[in-house]
């Protein structure tokens, strides 16, 4: 690798903090183009940077340009975009394209996309030859807030969303904020619900900033963006810091999820995007929470009113054909259930206020389920 | 889990010392049959017992009977038996059967077969849910000796043997020696080629004490067999917890493996058991040893008198048409290449020293694959 000079562009960092593992989130505008913080954290000789159809025509090309500057022989994976190929048989053509470019154990993954491509490509990074490294560059809200920190890597299973998978820490993420102007509006939506969330679960500041600026976010206000990318971040990372396995704190990161999942697993992936079925999720966890009297009705419509004024979706699509049967089918393999008791986070006490459990009146779960479904 | 009396069954105990995750192996007579071991260590409500159709008519139901007796609710999988079912399509049949059964990641996977089996099983339960912890029952020697023991899961590509996997540690291993009374000859010869190594790589004493006792080991004399696999596992456990993510020492457990992953690839997985591929090429690393002079002659013919004693072939198969091109490709992709480098095991100085080096003449190693090959 070249000598570069020191980054020529503003960026804040979030640290992730897990000892010897800790690395870095980058959010600044044209970073990525830069160049000079990827090729600080891809420190070997080879790189494979996979990417999907709707990204790479926009961001392949750059990415690839300021790595080969940086002296790395660089080959490309393009996966077709979306939910329903994230899955074994997607993520063994990574496999295959590394082994026939004969990458050795020494080089680095790059992914270069939204949540599906970091997901995956975590993944495969986990498991290529028992581990190599990886950068994630995340080009969409919902991986710069969400799914590109924290080291959760999976692929999705016809019978459970991310049932397979790896806990496997980036060498750093990359989040260019110019990469989300050509982030399509639904997109963009998707990713605000992960927001919210942070504000429901752990920051009622947050909430309160986001209702002041949510008409600022989807108008993309490049400060309004990076500021709500880098609090969540920063949210992110100390939950992930604190509980890196899930052991139980990190579960609160799943308020909506798993309502949110069922939803996604019973409409076939690809029918929502996760953001938009986290949404509904959230309004029903929102619902469910009253139901059990611990929160005020007026807290679940705020939260609502909020995921309505961010353009998600709230309720089940019509026509989808939801039933409390799919619920409970895709609901009994959620990974938080334990030795058959199926833990949910819910909202409790004031904004900002949540708990993660299994001991709750299952009464309230069913009628909320059955008045969403009824809805539909 | 009811409670159980201490085992009634002698048996050694082998620590492998790895901080929060060591775990022990036990060695004995009888020990899966009598149950407690096992049960001491499969403290889930729910278990997978993942087997092969060679060894499930044998072990299958004794091992389902003892769980159960400790209240443990068991699942079956049986896969079929060879090298060439060890691979990504094979192991989503274990993640299918997981799923299906509804096993959340408190569940426990239990590996019960050789190599294959124990090398499958592992990675499926580092990738089940994110991580679902697992216990090995090695029932071929060459699965007590060497694979059950250290972490390395994996499964094979058709671009390269165990090229997709994951370091991940078991809560113990059952090494029941009543088990190898059933073991073909072929496979109890397999599982000798991985003692040699030992003796050949790091314990003088142990390599004179086979040349001394290789008739009892193939008659089966349980005394003998259950100290070779004793100190195996010591001298595995040692190298494992001084290097388990093979950042240098633990590359030594591959002499003759390069050469032997080659010959597996380029034969095509299944015609050759792995021992008898590592045998073939322990002695093309003793040859190539000898050639660059950091052993005597003398010593290569030891090393290879003892395989041969041990029924090992320790020539290319006639009629397999390997080649040097096939070679060549085979072992540009091995996982011990670094940066383009080729990285071999190799033996130097007197008996029980060798090195791990990509410092060494191409021409002994181009020599060595051709004198091989012509001789086929």
């Amino acid at each position: 690798m070249v000598a570069s000079p020191p980054s020529k562009t503003l960026h804040s960092t979030v640290e992730v903090d897990l000892g010897s593992r800790t690395y870095p989130i980058y959010i600044g505008e044209g970073i990525l183009r830069e160049g000079d913080l990827l090729r600080k954290h891809v420190t070997s000789k080879r790189a494979l940077v996979i990417t999907n159809d709707r990204v790479g025509p926009l961001y392949l090309d750059e990415t690839v340009a300021v790595l080969r500057e940086g002296g790395v022989q660089v080959e490309t994976v393009v996966l077709p975009d979306g939910e329903e190929y994230k899955s074994m048989e997607v993520l063994m053509k990574i496999m295959e394209a590394a082994l026939t470019h004969r990458m050795d154990r020494t080089c680095t993954f790059v992914a270069l996309g939204g949540g599906v491509i970091g997901d995956m490509v975590g993944f495969a990074a986990a498991i290529y030859q028992r581990g190599v490294k990886f950068v994630q560059v995340p080009t969409t809200l919902m991986a710069m807030v969400d799914s590109a920190v924290g080291g959760k890597t999976a692929v999705n299973h016809p019978l459970g969303k991310n049932m397979i998978g790896a806990f496997y820490q980036p060498q750093a993420v990359i989040a260019d904020m110019a990469t989300l102007r050509t982030l399509p509006d639904r997109e963009l939506a998707s990713g605000i619900a992960e927001v919210v969330k942070y504000g429901l679960i752990r920051d009622a500041a947050f909430f309160e900033w986001q209702e002041a600026r949510v008409g600022a976010l989807r108008a993309r206000d490049a400060e309004t963006l990076s500021e709500a990318v880098r609090r969540s971040c920063e949210n992110k990372a100390a939950v992930v810091a604190a509980d890196e396995r899930e052991a139980g704190l990190r579960a609160t990161l799943n308020l909506g999820h798993t309502f949110g999942h069922a939803i996604e697993t019973g409409l076939g992936y690809g029918a929502l995007l996760h953001g938009e079925a986290v949404a509904i999720g959230t309004h029903m966890a929102a619902v469910m929470s009253a139901k059990l009297g611990w929160i005020d009705a007026a807290l679940a419509a705020r939260a609502v009113a909020l995921l309505r004024a961010a353009a998600l979706p709230v309720e089940l699509p019509r026509g989808g054909g939801m039933t409390p049967a799919k619920f409970e089918a895709a609901m009994a393999l959620d990974k938080k259930v334990s030795e058959g008791e199926l833990r949910l986070v819910l909202l409790r006490g004031p904004l900002g206020g949540c708990v993660f459990t299994g001991e709750y009146d299952a009464a309230a779960m069913r009628e909320t389920i059955a008045e969403f479904c009824a809805r539909q």
